[in-house]
């Protein structure tokens, strides 16, 4: 039988590559269901109702369907509470208190590492990929701001093991997808192997069972 | 005695409001402490302990700190839960379910909704404020932007009384800065109120008494 939980979007977007991790720290099932956005499926009205931005992921579990990527993974945290890594979205006796040094980083990644790291990635990765020109102006211009968030990134995970204290968490797993295309598909590994503490982070964090699942269904041969 | 709560910044930011409105939705007693940005206080050494990226609020609750100010509202209804509106995060008997629900808007706000709204507010109320020419074809490009997101939520809207189902919640809640500042501060208004779910939620959302008290408290003359 195939599994409830339903995972719609192509892999090589970080959106579904992130929420990807999270089930898979998670030891919850799931299918991917591809979605072909060259083709605008992504725009098409049964989409829509699933994902009313036209956006990936979608997601499903039985009948509860969820949108944004971040929302998705803090849903499959609290459904499946007792399932796989249960410090992910922080421990039970840590409280309001130990979500929130959770929280913090999430939103940090959202509204500062996701914005300027996006750009970077698309004009290095996936404008090539799609046949379009680089604007080297745009990643320069992003480069300066990643360059400030890594900043206080670098201190941070020079005061603690991870963002939010002594456990992987959904605080560092937000920022995988970002991270592991600036540092493989791009000329830009420099931003975070050039930075001391986030390189030993980043060591340890890309190096963890479900990303490395992650990236290897990233590199699978696509359904024909 | 001082409130324990204690939310560091200008009333008049968008996220301190955020944070304020969502205290007092809780009915969570707390004091405001100025944060003088004209003088660079959110770039201080004591700030950044608070903040590490220097931007405003910052947030105390005893011993607690927690930055970045949807991380600081979750904070609120999860550490005070028994207080105040109890359907702001979700209702208990609705689970997780229910929370990814508010989750996937309260996403919306911060990944589609604030970005635009957010250069549109900057370029037509606070750069005149600062002494600052308004950049017109910024605002263009973002109206563009955003008028695509209303159209969303205007959908959305005309399903459900509320963005998450029939009650008012921090989905709602996340989006009322930046609403006031389009209607009330910029001659962009038409953007919601020309929408006419968005219209009537806006009605509603903006006339509760937690609402009415943040622009009051804006409105209030600074400490001198």
């Amino acid at each position: 039988m195939a599994a409830p939980v339903t995972v719609y979007g192509p892999m090589l977007s970080p959106a579904v590559a992130r929420v990807a991790a999270c089930l898979l720290e998670k030891d919850v099932p799931f299918q991917i269901e591809p979605v072909d956005m060259s083709k605008g499926e992504h725009k098409s009205p049964s989409f829509l109702k699933l994902q009313p931005f036209g956006q990936v992921p979608a997601f499903k579990d039985h009948l509860t369907t969820v949108f944004e990527s971040r929302a998705i993974c803090r849903y499959i945290c609290d459904q499946y509470a007792d399932s796989g890594n249960q410090a992910l979205f922080g421990k039970k006796e840590d409280g309001a208190v130990g979500r929130a040094a959770i929280e913090q980083w999430i939103e940090s990644e959202g509204q500062s590492f996701n914005p300027p790291s996006l750009a970077i990635i698309f004009q290095l990765a996936f404008a090539p990929m799609m046949g379009r020109t680089t604007d080297l102006a745009v990643v320069e211009q992003n480069e300066a701001k990643l360059a400030k968030v890594l900043d206080v990134y670098d201190q941070r995970l020079g005061e603690s093991q991870y963002f939010a204290g002594d456990d992987f968490s959904l605080a560092d797993l937000v920022h995988l997808p970002n991270a592991d295309f600036l540092v493989n598909r791009t000329s830009k590994a420099g931003l975070i192997t050039e930075r001391k503490n986030l390189a030993r982070w980043w060591d340890d964090v890309s190096s963890r069972p479900a990303w490395k699942k992650v990236t290897e269904m990233q590199s699978a041969p696509r359904p024909s």
